[in-house]
């Protein structure tokens, strides 16, 4: 989904209510109507814009009333600095991802044994079950408040680092763009249509900017491929 | 920051290509008009907006011209599933976190050694320097993808364990509230009070739900305590 979409639609307070309330039950609109304090007209209208942008589906009761569940999971991330505005809004990863081959990263998660075997009654295997459940539940909560903390680690420390370039390469404050082409040629990026992808910036923009550094020393030309000087 | 609030600010379009014009670098307010083809009035506004959340500053230049840059580092993320509705918005955390005392997760980020030593001129040592910053630029940037993929990940496992949990205790899909309740449990909370908390649910509800699992044997009362069964 799009992000700017999907913040136009996160972006009303009568809609998040509705997702809240949505997360903790499906409903009727004359529920969401009186819960809310909003005419049913305007539900409907909220509803409407959940329905299109996929987050909200409706299905129909056996007295063919229809009512409202959240269809969709996703995560919208959006971060701010004097660098950068960046927003991201993906589905989950599927659960078979191999997270062990990320590079910089390594998930040590270990859930308490499902505790079956010895089980005495059908009931006492399910009550071992939905304990186990409950226990893998918990440790990726708590997961996933680590990885959010680590996120925000990183994000500090890109923008410590940022400083520290744009003060060698951006004095007036008006190039932030050479930081990130540096940063395309540390990773490896290095003709000018390979640095221009990587920024999402136009060539001939890129090409100004690693002529003014070339002439500093900062970077330098090989055969028209770039690298880091030093 | 509030999270609605920022929601609020961030559900505007051109908020949002403001911003991005300010990430790139600071502008004053004719500039931005221009590159929005918006009215200056409705620039102001806007910029007003931005400044009363806190999220973009004014500074005055040497023929006391206001320009605006953005003030604040700052992240949003947003979790939506058919059993949460979770936003939460932060600061950075701080370049000092010991992020090696997290439990379930490793950091392995290995910057390029400083080159400096050797250096011949001042100028090498710069380069180096800069080199240097790039190259740990670009691995905080790959770090950040992947933390962002794993969260994904645990969003996803998450839904999966508790469309799992609502099979065993939610069969009528109206007390999602429960599965919560049984993390908290795992998470070893273990009075009315401490479950209410961690679940963010009134006393009087966690008590009906932990009587009803407890009837059905998925949880046990011991002195006032409560534990998972099985």
């Amino acid at each position: 989904m799009d992000s700017a979409v999907l913040l136009d639609i996160l972006g009303n307070e009568n809609r998040r209510r509705i997702l809240r309330l949505l997360s903790h039950k499906p409903c009727y609109v004359t529920e969401i109507s009186e819960y809310l304090g909003v005419s049913p007209k305007a539900v409907i209208d909220h509803l409407r814009k959940l329905e299109e942008a996929g987050l909200v589906e409706s299905r129909t009761d056996n007295q063919r009333r229809k009512y409202f569940n959240i269809s969709r999971n996703l995560r919208l991330e959006v971060d701010v600095s004097p660098y950068e505005f960046d927003m991201k809004s993906a589905y989950p990863a599927s659960p078979n991802l191999d997270v062990s081959t990320c590079q910089y990263l390594s998930l040590n998660v270990q859930y308490g044994n499902t505790r079956s075997g010895d089980a005495e009654s059908v009931s006492d295997a399910e009550a071992g079950e939905i304990a186990s459940l409950a226990e893998e539940l918990n440790c990726l909560e708590e997961l996933k408040s680590e990885l959010s903390l680590a996120q925000r680690w990183v994000h500090g420390r890109i923008t410590d680092v940022l400083d520290q370039l744009s003060e060698e390469v951006d004095e007036t404050g008006q190039n932030a763009i050479r930081s990130e082409i540096l940063a395309a040629l540390a990773a490896e990026a290095e003709t000018v249509g390979e640095i221009s992808k990587e920024t999402n910036a136009p060539e001939h923009v890129v090409e100004g900017h690693l002529a003014t550094m070339a002439e500093r020393g900062i970077v330098e030309r090989n055969d028209g491929h770039w690298t880091l000087s030093g």
